[in-house]
């Protein structure tokens, strides 16, 4: 099937660029991982490794909004929806071997000040996961402004707590954060 | 002078792994871009990058442990310092035309599962900014348990804000971190 192999070489991008950064991953190992021919690569991503970055950005983007909005709409109090998701993430960080956690943090860094159309993907990327959590403090009485805000100490907190996590080997970080998050939604509920 | 030689091996360094990560900094980039003949690279670093890097991360954490204390000494209630060091941070990231700011992430993040003594060098750096912000906090009236806390909150969440304000190449995201950890320590004050 064309549409797999596609998926195939996504998916082999979104994972060497996690664990390597954008600069370090080249188009010979993703060949080489993905299985598949040199030939497919070209035909589906004609313009090379920046236009393969940008869809496997877009492909995490995608994947981590339905993370997010899975654990956000299966428990309705927006606080303890934020617990449960920071709970959840701090698990799944210990069970990869702190070796997953922050799939774009890599290619952000890297790209931030060489390469603007990357930056702006993974731009658009931390955007979108903070308007799924602004809008769920919303439906707990935040106005839309405080709840933007709390939505980038959100995406902010968790983004740094991944890197102490496996830096620490340990989800002592994201449950710290976890819980003092929780004290700062409760102190500023407005609802 | 040798010392000066050794200073400006190791500070070329720490400038082009935070620009591009670990894995992406070769021996002879450094050595160019230092001006430095290889002999005296050599007579540093017999072990070569690997302890280059270390040294590269502990001279980068003094530095930035200097910052923090210069911030907090100077400034005596806890949340107003840390209100302080978070402006004129986002002052600097702005500067740099968000090229700075997260000087050892990416050593951090590549280093997490490839090199312990490295992970462990990046750790201790993370724990020794914590510390101090924790102590500080502990002047106004917390807990050490609850001060610890609030500190990895701080940390993970200015490590993440500086990747969102280069991404988005705006201030604002360090900004609205501020804004919101400042609500947290005067709804949780104790003191």
């Amino acid at each position: 099937m064309m549409s797999t192999k596609r998926d195939q070489i996504i998916e082999t991008t979104c994972q060497l660029m996690e664990m390597q950064g954008y600069h370090a991953t080249g188009l010979n190992q993703i060949l080489a991982e993905s299985g598949a021919p040199k030939g497919s690569l070209y035909y589906y991503f004609p313009k090379g490794k920046e236009e393969l970055a940008i869809a496997a950005v877009e492909h995490t983007s995608r994947a981590i909004q339905g993370n997010i909005n899975s654990v956000l709409t299966a428990v309705p109090e927006p606080a303890a929806a934020i617990k449960t998701f920071l709970t959840i993430l701090a698990e799944k960080v210990a069970e990869s071997g702190y070796q997953a956690g922050g799939p774009i943090t890599a290619i952000a860094l890297e790209s931030a000040s060489t390469n603007e159309t990357l930056r702006e993907t993974c731009h658009d990327a931390y955007q979108s996961w903070q308007d799924i959590f602004a809008q769920k403090l919303q439906t707990g009485g935040y106005s839309a402004a405080h709840a933007a805000r709390l939505a980038t100490l959100l995406i902010a907190a968790i983004e740094g707590a991944i890197i102490l996590s496996r830096s620490a080997r340990s989800p002592r970080p994201l449950q710290d954060v976890a819980q003092e998050i929780d004290l700062l939604l409760k102190c500023t509920h407005s609802g």
